[in-house]
This record gives structure tokens, C-alpha cells and sequence, in this order.
């Protein structure tokens, strides 16, 4: 089936409006009404193929919320009317030992985005969320939880997972002492969840005047890291920072702010660790420093109903569909507080 | 009480004989007659001043088996005549969170060395095992296994724990994937160790014709890091990479062999990591680079008994102490297969 869509068809090239093809529906396909949609930062990246890697025409979008308007002949977990969710991916192996595990992020076969991917069965490209439709495997699609303001939502979907993993992977609950580093999707998102599994929630920002923000999302405190002074009074402390920073930044500040034993865990930078990361205090004190990609769909749907009985969602700026080439450079400042999400009516309303 | 001693008096001096005082045994100490003491490459760095804080004379060395021949009146875990080990501490602050978790390596308020450090009780200069006897405190006192070659369990009291920490921490036993970078004092105990754990254990190195020695030592396979064929026929292997290597060399060829959550732990070298590490990697798969210093006190005499029970000795040249400046002259060029060990015999036949 044929569906309205907005893609980037060049790196130059505005997001614009195209008719793509959806595939028909297998036996364990959903096929779901996009109701909203989250604008990541991965979207920007990949119509503007910063990564090297963009197949056009790129249909963005994997923070995907909407209403289940069909089902294959062996789908039995969803039906008509639900309302569902689609993340970061469409598709694993499903046989690999990350996947075996939950951790089809990890798929050893590489696991297949929800756009600028391949099917793995016929082959052809994936497309995202800014888009009516999507159809999609039923193990990947999440069960939204009731009660949740949809459009807040949808973050929940890659912002969310993505800090909510590590959290889990390393065990934050009551008593834990957690660092965010960096206010923007991820970061907000992470003050939230950490506050809510009942750690103790510090942001570390290099700019003043995020306080009150920072308060109202969870944290307890906030710590200006370019600060001598307040970074020292932090030595030692935190069992785990999420560093959610997107760009190259100096990690050895923040080290020492590790308890022993402690991790600081990338979830925004890839690329080389500069200026060089020195050892001792990880050897002196038995602190790492590691990577985390998004979740798996076990956990998403674990974190979608922690954050249903928490009452969780993002901080959202809602806009049109006709408005997100505007977003982009908004984001690119840092401009939206704290994520963008598109309501997909305006796509149909445009029509 | 005076007590011979072989001591460093200057960053540019040999190491030659000279006399330094014991305290008088407090109730809780422990007089050891030394038998043997393990040649380290921290010995060489104190000596040297490489790391800008020995504070002279410095008497080296801390892999130390010796007999008791004197208790204080307090001390009721040792008696005269029991075989005894002291590692790298002989004193913590026993209040901070890691002395309460047995981590006294990581002591906040700074573990006493066993050389190069001041005691905390009276600011008196720690001497080494270079000397013919010590005097250190019950809790910081190991008991040596029955029917360990005791010059060949020195090294234990460092290179031992050194690699024993880490295969512990990361959980490591039957079914494990561990490889081990560096053949030198800890690389040829972490594949001992490793095997004897039960895990699948790897040699990486730079220079062929390891093969027979790493095989005898433990190593199930060998792998030349230089051959990009090797390397990627172990891509994504291994749950456990230790690293041994003590000077600065590039990580980045270690990673991709590193399974999804897999840590590899430096245990070698202090300093900045250039080439840059680059986070892709890490990132995409839950990998992370921490460091582990030496054990605790309760992990150390775990790692002795299991050497115990295990039969497991370093593989030591045994010197004479008037050997020592040609020994670090042969360490400098890793010519020792695989730990100098001071009969100090020598040291009282010298006098």
C-alpha cells in the first residue's frame, strides 16, 4: 500500500512530502496509524547523512506511538484498536546470543532499524515514523501502557530506552547515587527515570541556569562541571553517570565523581575518546568507562510500564509535520525543551 | 630493631645494602622472618623515582613469604613458626566504605603501602622486602597454603592478586572467555589463573613464538594482535580481556574482540590512552575499559588458598640480593621468564 510520508531524498534536501510503499501485511505483521511521532537526533543525522551509511529516500522517525488498524492471521498479542508503540528497530536475527537474551540491539547479525534499514526477508527499505502508516513484526511492537498522554510518549521509545538500559544494566534503585551529564532528550529523560527507580539524581551541566528545570525532572542536585570547586565536592560519588552528550567532550573530569567500582556509560558520543582518557584513576579506584545502545524490546516494554505506573513521559513540544525541517535547526541549538514530537494528524490534514 | 636491608638512596643509585629500622611489635603485630621476596616492576619504577613520589632510602618489594618468629600480644591468628605472606598494603584506614567491603586497595583514606608509604600510626617511612625481616599488622598478614614451594608463592602476593581481582570481580569460571594481553610477572599468572578458574582462555601478543610457554601456562590459544586475520577470527569472543601491558599501546584492535557486555581491564598501565579509544564500538555493543588494582586483604587469601588447593606458583628465576640491579637490567628487557624471586638467604649469608 501506498503511504503519505516525509523524507529526506539527498543530504541537501529538505524533509519533504513523498508516497512510499508499505509492505502488505505478513501473518505475524501489525500494521499501525501513526499517531505521533518523536524527532531524535538520529533523524537530523541521517536525512543529512552525517553518518555515511543514509540510503534515500530516508523516511525518519523511531519514536513511534499509534493505533493497531490491522493484524496478520498469527498475530494473538495485539488487535484493532490498540494502542502501540515501535522503537529503534523492526527486526533481528533472532537466533544470536544477544538476541536469545533480549538484547536484540546487540543482534550479532545486526538487528534492522526502522529506517535506513533493510527487511531481512525481502529486502526492501525500511522507513520511519514520519509517515500514516507502519507495518511492523509483532515482536517488536510495544504495548503502550494506559494512561499516558501519547504524544508525551513517544520519546519514551528511543530517548527513554536508551537511558532506562543502563540504568537497569547496572542496577539503579533505592540508594544508588546517579550523575546525567548533559539536559537535552536523553538527559531529561534520564533524570525522570533515575528519580523514579529511587536514586539519588545529580546533573552535571556546563551551563548555569538549569536548576529549577533540572529539579523539576528529578534531580536533586545540579553541578556547573566547570566548576573546580563543585566538582570536588563530588569526588568519590556516583555508583554511575550517564553521560548522554552527543558531541566530543572531556571525560576525565568526571571521573574522580565516580565511586570505586563505578561506570560512566556513553550513550550519545561516537567517536574518539579526545582529549585521551587517562587510566589511573580507573586503575587506582576499579572505574570504567563504557557504551550503552538503546534496549531491547523486553526492556522497552518493561520501561514503557514503569513509566505508565510512574505517570512518565517526555517533556514535549508538539508540532506540525510541515514544521520539522524548523525543528531540526532548533535542535541543532538545542533549542526545545525537551523534545520534539510530531502529531501525525497534521500529515493527514495536509493531504 | 635494625635489620638488614637492601635500599635505593637516590633516583640514580643501585640498590645496595643498607641497615633500616623495624618498629617494636605493637599488640597486633606480626614479626616475619622474610624467606623470599618477588622482584616487581614497581620496585624498579619506586627505586628509579619514575613515578615522582619515592620518598628515600626506599627499600623495594612487596611479594613476601617469611616465617613468624614473633607475635604481639593481641594477635591470635598467627603463632611463631607459621608460614606467612605480605602483599603490597600493610595497613588501611578499616572505616571507609571500601575497607568496610574488603577493598582495601581502594581505601579512601589511602592504604599504607608496603614501601614508599608512612605509617599511619607513627609517620614512620614502610620499608620493603628487601630485608631480612618486617613487622606489619595482623590484618594485613596472609596465611600461606600447605604445600606451596614458597619462593615460587611470592609473587603471588602481587601478580597474583593483581590478575585474581579482576577474574573475580567479572565473575569469571567455567565457560568463560578470557584473554590476557601481555606475557610477563602478570600475564603468565592471569593465563594460570584463568585456566585453573575453568575458563576458556586466550594469549594475545605481539611477538610470535609464545606459543609452546602460553600453552604450558594455560592459554588454550594464542593470537598474534599484529595478524588482522587472527584478530578478526576472535571478533566478538571474549567476556573478559585483562590486560597486562605496562607502557601505552593502542586498545582499539582489543575491542571488537570483546563479546557484547564484555569489559576489557587494564591492570598494567597508568597514563593516557593514545591512540584515542574510539566509543563506536563500545557503544554499539555494551563494552567498556576499566582498570583493577591489585585485591583486598580477604580476596588475597582467597587467591592464596585456591593456588593452594590448585597447586599454582609463579614461574620464578630465584636471585641472589647482590643480583638485584642486573635483575631490573633483565626486567627492563623482559628477559625473565617469568617473576625474580630474592632467595633472602643471601641477604643474611651477605652480612
Amino acid at each position: 500500500m501506498d503511504v503519505r510520508a516525509y523524507a529526506a531524498t539527498s543530504p541537501t534536501s529538505d524533509v519533504a512530502p513523498l508516497t512510499v510503499a508499505r509492505r502488505a501485511p505478513r501473518p505475524s505483521d501489525v500494521v499501525i496509524d501513526i499517531l505521533y511521532c518523536g524527532v531524535c537526533h538520529s533523524d537530523l543525522h541521517t536525512a543529512r547523512n552525517d553518518w555515511g551509511n543514509s540510503m534515500y529516500p530516508v523516511v525518519p522517525g523511531h519514536e513511534i506511538v499509534g493505533r493497531v488498524v490491522g493484524v496478520g492471521a498469527g498475530v494473538t498479542r495485539f488487535k484493532e484498536g490498540d494502542s502501540v508503540g515501535v522503537g529503534c528497530m523492526v527486526d533481528s536475527c533472532q537466533h544470536c546470543a544477544p538476541c536469545e537474551h533480549g538484547y536484540e540491539q546487540y543482534c550479532e547479525n545486526q538487528a534492522t532499524y526502522t529506517y535506513n534499514g533493510l527487511d531481512r526477508h525481502d529486502g526492501t527499505p525500511t522507513h520511519g515514523g514520519y509517515s500514516e502508516r507502519i507495518v511492523v513484526s509483532d515482536r517488536f511492537v510495544l504495548k503502550m501502557p494506559q494512561g499516558l498522554d501519547l504524544a508525551g510518549a513517544a520519546p519514551l521509545l528511543c530517548a527513554g530506552i536508551t537511558t532506562w538500559s543502563p540504568l537497569r544494566h547496572w542496577k539503579v534503585g533505592p540508594g544508588s547515587k546517579v550523575a546525567v551529564v548533559g539536559l537535552g532528550g536523553l538527559g531529561h529523560m534520564a533524570l525522570k527515570l533515575a528519580n523514579a527507580l529511587g536514586a539519588d539524581v545529580t546533573l552535571f551541566t556546563r551551563s548555569a541556569g538549569k536548576e529549577d528545570d533540572a529539579r523539576r525532572l528529578g534531580a536533586h542536585r545540579v553541578v556547573l562541571s566547570t566548576d573546580d570547586g563543585a566538582m570536588a565536592a563530588v569526588a568519590g560519588r556516583f555508583d554511575l553517570i550517564i553521560d548522554t552528550v552527543p558531541y566530543v567532550h572531556d571525560l576525565n573530569p568526571y571521573i574522580p565523581t565516580l565511586a570505586t567500582g563505578g561506570t560512566l556509560v556513553l550513550v550519545g558520543y561516537l567517536g574518539e575518546l579526545e582529549p585521551a582518557l587517562n587510566t589511573v584513576p580507573m586503575v587506582m579506584n576499579r572505574k570504567s568507562v563504557g557504551g550503552s545502545l538503546i534496549g531491547g524490546i523486553a526492556e522497552t516494554q518493561e520501561m514503557l510500564d514503569f513509566c505508565g505506573k510512574h505517570g512518565i513521559t517526555a517533556d514535549i513540544e508538539t508540532i506540525a509535520i510541515e514544521e520539522i525541517n524548523g525543528a531540526y535547526e532548533r535542535m541543532l541549538k538545542s533549542d526545545v525543551k525537551y523534545r520534539f514530537v510530531i502529531d501525525m494528524a497534521s500529515l493527514k490534514a495536509g493531504a
